[in-house]
């Protein structure tokens, strides 16, 4: 193991071991040599498991089943990311291994909580990495440096051997450069897993007779930010859908009592230790606390209409494309209002667990003023083969 | 409208109405003249809607779309029946429109709380009667008056237009004295509803290729009751299995925080009017103000492992019958703890809707003591068709 003088590594292999274990590896299998990074909240057998809080950290004996796949496919783990403590937060900054910033440089965050994994997949550390994603993880920092960023459906990866945020709605998620690298990646990585409770079998695919129609929004909030709302305007969508009911139900997660469901694990440690947590993540945590049951169960009755709505609009279009963030932040703007602007990275991004969707993210090109641009792909559950291969078919100059 | 003499009745429509609506039906309808009830928390256009508390009433406009369906076919609602308070409760005996009792005498409680919905079919006065069930609401009342009770799968009849116990898990369920009849009002009944959130589109019913493989548990607590225990004993499975993860899921329910999902829409009423709820509904109800949203979150955690479990278990079988009551209370017996005998009436009923099941109540016989004994039969979710054509295929001497 060494440091993390980049704030991108929480803790390697050494460089002997891993030229150990790619020598070891078996050239027919599908994976064989690839190296991967995995987020620190995803158990790898030798390495700690820290979530980005040192007094949390433990010891795995063995690797996370999503983790084992990839190894027994000949794939390469290089060592582990940081992220948002406790995969709460989406700006890459709340970390006391310190703030990634994103390859495009110019103070711009790298986004989060899954920062270390998308830096270290677009700096071409490793090939591909593994992050998670509850609220947008897995898409906010693919979006902040340029590459790939795959949000399964819920259970489709197993989230066994992974430190929960909302246990009901945690995914593992793929980053890379190349979609094709992500699919092939994708294909070994999921599957059911048994002692998973979590974990959801596959019905097969009912793919649209022709070609997928697609879903834009109008009238979108950008904070401001021309640049963004004239690189999605560049995207040009089959029919306008109105994801109001999608942005009430992400208001849920950060706004309303799922941010108790992060207690239902967290508490107790967040009891015992509360000068183990970064204040900002402990503030955010703690809002969990003045919400009661029937609290919550008011907002799962209210989620569940905001599901009939989205149901209802999957009968119209197929797959619906969003910004993957309205505006982008540097890290003084966070460290300016580190809540407030959090938010409004998760504003196109939050929902989609809740909603059990599918989404894929992809590179959009730059804005005028140099700052990167993305798109993310939503489909219902079970959608994930009809998003990659859309995301696949999309013109190189329209991302 | 005339009064609740007997406590089965809490509204009923005028018999010279009943006369002329009776003569308008089209007699080629498939549920042409046949009488039915209507629990009174669901909705009649033209009759109060007071879910056993008369300071809740209000009268709606429209039929709920459940009775709306029955009614299109041809069938004639009678009345609305007795419930205990809120469809909170097994017994039949917590309503201010008085208790009533099971048509086989002996002081024994109707059972409930589709207390009048059940009583009503036993005792002739209709052809079939519409409840619902949270917790066991629509076996409970048919183990006590020897009848059919059909309780869906969730979802399969809309719940819209019924005052709500537990919304993500209250059914409407069906009574009737023969399955054949019962099988027909299902085929009527059920559909989706789109404007009904929790409204479930039925998949393709698979079905065991050959004979269904039977479930019985060995060990059960009759709660000294060796009547029910024999009775049960008359029935022969092919497997035995552990039905452990499933009776702690039901105790989730009552003993934990889901009498919070009560509150969530009953929390409103119940601090502006305490006094208009019964005592004992009062302190049920209030057990969830205990429950923080995290204990909700972990205990819905839980309760996804034993879904997980409860998967595995229809691995091995495709049906499991149980007995639905472990043993029978009378009025007196009830009295005297009218919480903990509500308990034990619900042990073998109140896990299938939060385990996503599908049951069907039929009569077993008697004891030696000349109580009613019954089974129930579960299915996983969408089974519906498979348990009631199980339930009709059992020779009439084991019923």
């Amino acid at each position: 193991m060494d440091g993390h003088e980049d704030a991108v590594w929480i803790s390697r292999f050494d460089a002997s071991e891993l030229h150990r274990r790619a020598a070891a590896v078996d050239p027919g299998l599908p994976l064989a040599g690839v190296t991967f990074a995995v987020k620190d909240n995803i158990d790898v057998a030798g390495l700690p498991t820290t979530a980005g809080c040192p007094d949390f950290a433990y010891l795995p004996e063995r690797n996370a089943p999503v983790v084992q796949r990839l190894v027994d496919a000949g794939a390469l783990v290089v060592g582990k990311t940081n992220l948002d403590q406790f995969a709460t937060g989406l700006t890459g900054t709340r970390s006391p291994y310190g703030a990634p910033a994103s390859v495009f440089g110019g103070g711009l965050i790298s986004g989060g909580s899954s920062s270390g994994s998308a830096v270290a997949v677009a700096d071409g550390s490793v090939d591909f990495a593994l992050g998670t994603d509850t609220a947008g993880s897995g898409r906010v920092p693919a979006a902040f440096n340029g590459i790939a960023g795959i949000k399964p459906t819920r259970g489709l990866l197993s989230t066994l051997g992974v430190v929960p945020a909302c246990r009901s709605l945690d995914c593992v998620s793929v980053f890379a450069r190349e979609l094709s690298l992500a699919d092939r990646v994708m294909r070994v990585a999921r599957g059911f897993v048994p002692e998973d409770p979590w974990s959801r079998r596959a019905p097969r695919e009912a793919r649209p007779a022709g070609r997928p129609r697609v879903g834009v929004a109008a009238g979108l909030d950008f904070f401001g930010d021309s640049g963004q709302e004239k690189a999605y305007a560049r995207f040009a969508g089959d029919v306008t859908v109105d994801v109001g009911p999608l942005l009430e139900a992400g208001d849920l997660l950060y706004r309303g009592p799922w941010v108790a469901e992060r207690l239902a694990d967290l508490g107790e440690f967040l009891t015992a230790r509360p000068e183990s947590v970064l204040p900002v993540t402990r503030r955010v945590l703690e809002t969990g606390l003045g919400f009661t049951a029937a609290d919550a169960f008011r907002a799962q009755h209210r989620l569940q209409e905001l599901r009939a709505a989205a149901d209802r609009m999957w009968e119209r279009i197929d797959v619906l494309v969003l910004p993957t963030v309205g505006t982008t932040f540097t890290h003084d703007e966070i460290a300016a209002d580190p809540i407030g602007r959090n938010l409004i990275l998760g504003r196109y991004t939050q929902f989609a667990n809740l909603l059990d969707m599918a989404a894929v993210t992809v590179p959009n090109g730059f804005t005028e003023e140099g700052r990167p641009a993305s798109l993310t792909l939503f489909g219902p559950a079970f959608s994930d083969d009809l998003l990659m291969a859309l995301a696949r078919s999309l013109p190189p100059e329209e991302r």
